[in-house]
């Protein structure tokens, strides 16, 4: 892949300085960057390096553009028009095109017709797969599933019955999506399984990470809608909805029933009780824990920062007495205001 | 599916007061409930809906029935009874009858004649299957395992070698049992693999959720007792043994060798450390860090509950100072007695 | 599997008391260990089982010679010896010789001349896989993707395209390294990907956990370094690097380019924030949060101890409360002084 400046200029919504008749290759880091790569500066904490960069062109905002040794590419949001670089450039191997032989597609389902299925893949009874799509090698996809157009399932995704997914999805490996929702009722020391009749609905633009996974409703849908984007290894309970654009970091786990709403951030390993309710445009901070519904959104944390082990033992300790403390905080303030 | 309202009552140990003839085709909570459906009350923030809902009958428990609008089915325990109509209507496909051509099953292998192999599964030597089983395409069964009757493994589920699973077990996608547990012995800054020689033993009616990781043991074998029930994403590490019906939510970890009783509940994201002993009927709340043994029963708890991130430094930074900020304390009541 | 004590005692580089002659036939817990085992002591714990045990012969340290009733292994590092014996022992069943006729192999992989690959693998373009290596069934390899000599696959892993392994690494199943990390830009309400065009590249005698996910770079490579151990369900970002012989136990997650260094032990569900630099042979405890990078080495947590619920509730009031406790204990410190 190589185009010339002036046409990544124009690919990516940037305006160029000069210089529209070098070749790029790439684009990179601007300590890596070499003379036909593109680089990038969208945190002040790298400008230093711009000085020394060997990059053929960087893309910075308008007000920086003098600080640019070389080339620079003016964008108003830097690290957007950076994104759009790396797609001109992105590499991702396609499955080949076609059904690979050793896949085995039930009769019953029906692929567009540049649909790509990859060696070994598994597609069950009346499921649909729209135009652009193409699934991994040993991808399994249960039967009812329906897939918009231009997704893409990588190797060894699972899908059960009855996931819907819109157009342009991504689904990474070993992410599993309609396994049964952790639902059982007890009854005399025993537990009995609520079986999970629900399905798991999913958006346009939905981004699903590796070994992630989204449990089917029990009795209605999971849900999660356009543009939201998951990271790896997140637990999302039966009958959760994750809104529109909600970003959720690796390591994360929402349990059941909960509605996080639009516009959220999930910092890694946050974990949300169940049956809450979050209101569009929360933050939650890394490996917090909510427990109580949030209604007024805003930056939210639980937990205690890092100390050297020998002192946190100490406060450690003191947490324990934190209720005693304040008590006798309290008397001595009253016998003090008793001796004024 | 569908059957009439007094056959459905007799299935779930329900007492009907009229309308036996009506035809039931699904079950549905109180609000999305149509006219067909069966719904039930279990929980009492949901009352407001019984005077609206459009289901055919509700299931509630005996003092509750006057509360019903139309039909009510009474049942001592009203969850348990729906968890029964759930499985009445359970929508599950089964994979196909026989083993599926693209199976490759060693010839030491002995399936009983009903179990059931989907597309592309991987079946080891001196594997024994019991009678009723289904194996979902892509699964990978490992030597001299051995499963016993009615158990489902779910699509691209993980055996090693030497796993044993009783009847009636479900594992869903991606639950790897039997993987090597983290055993290293350090020697002048490298690790040493110690082999990991034990197995994985499951008794019956066991779930494992997807994703789940239960390591093999080191010498002795790593097990998980009757009626346990395990949730998505869990790490139970070598020789770990989990007690009879505890049930273990998503995100969980379970250091080595840790021995959690009968009858406990772990919410979602608790970690257990090694070594320790949980005493029966233990139940730990969500996100705790269990790093002592556990002889008395009850609810255990650790952290910090959610703030605004602002107040939540102001907290932290005061944690860091909790044992200068208790001797302050104990300082002023000396010099305060010393007044008296 | 059997040998002499001599000849066992030879190959963990022990020292042999009497008793050569015997034949071992396995290895177990001093408790466990029958007349043809072998047993060890690692941990002064379990000293008050050297008397009753039965194993034919105990690996101890030389100065705990004495409190051994039968044969003793004098070993410098008892539990080395202890592992090396373990690797005498080891029954994982090896793939079968050749590569199996379902799996599906690129006509431009080269594969040395005694790789073993399992029934439905399939492996990429241009993948380079070294001698002695065996790939597990369900397994798949993207394209360009390197593995040195004597690596180990399990069943149903998955490498992305670029990934490179060195030699002797183990990568358990579920397993998925080479993902898209997790970059995308956001604007006016969504987010838009930054396609990850770095690769994985991973050291020699490396061993990753079942179910464990290391993201591709976003434009260099995501690195983790030779010797490194990493257990079950552990989340490595894009552009991490993993130190020489760091050790990561289950349920970890290091964000986005942090920078782990040598020698350091993260214990179980420990959670490092993005863009940190952690110094070599720094420890951090059980779920403890790293949000600032770390310079001295020395052992590291935060959280709270576990406590009864009720009594952690009072805690975790007061916590809110601490900023307005420690402002009072401050004025009535002021008062006091005033006062006297």
């Amino acid at each position: 892949m190589q185009l010339t400046l002036a046409d990544l200029a124009e690919q990516i919504g940037a305006r160029l300085t000069q210089g529209g008749d070098i070749i790029i290759q790439g684009v990179n880091t601007l300590t890596a960057a070499g003379p036909s790569d593109v680089s990038f500066l969208a945190n002040d904490s790298y400008r230093r390096h711009l000085a020394n960069t060997q990059a053929a062109a960087v893309i910075v905002a308008p007000e920086q553009a003098e600080d640019v040794a070389g080339v620079a590419l003016l964008a108003d949001n830097p690290y957007l028009a950076f994104a759009r670089a790396t797609q001109l450039f992105d590499n991702r191997p396609h499955v080949a095109a076609g059904v690979h032989p050793t896949a085995v597609v039930a009769g019953t389902a029906q692929l567009a017709d540049d649909v790509r299925v990859a060696a070994n893949v598994v597609i069950g009874e009346h499921v649909y797969i729209g135009a652009g799509s193409e699934i991994g090698p040993g991808t399994v996809i249960g039967d009812h599933c329906t897939l918009g157009q231009n997704c893409r399932l990588a190797a060894n995704v699972t899908l059960y019955h009855d996931v819907a997914l819109g157009d342009r999805c991504t689904v990474h490996s070993g992410a599993v999506l309609g396994a049964d929702g952790f639902g059982f009722a007890p009854d005399a020391g025993r537990w009995h399984k609520i079986a999970q009749l629900g399905g798991v609905r999913i958006g346009n633009d939905v981004e699903i990470g590796a070994n992630t996974c989204v449990d089917r409703g029990a009795l209605e849908d999971t849900v999660i809608a356009d543009g939201a984007i998951l990271d790896n290894l997140i637990q999302v309970a039966h009958n959760v909805s994750i809104g529109e654009g909600t970003a959720i970091a690796a390591c994360a786990g929402i349990a059941g029933s909960t509605q996080v709403g639009a516009g959220c951030t999930l910092a890694g390993g946050v974990g949300l009780s169940g049956h809450l309710s979050i209101a569009d445009g929360t933050h939650v901070a890394a490996m917090a824990l909510i427990s109580k519904s949030i209604d007024k959104p805003g930056v939210y944390a639980s937990g205690t920062a890092q100390m050297p082990l020998k002192e946190w033992r100490r406060s450690a300790t003191r947490f324990r007495q934190l209720d005693s403390m304040a008590k006798r905080l309290q008397q001595l303030e009253k016998r003090q205001e008793g001796e004024a």
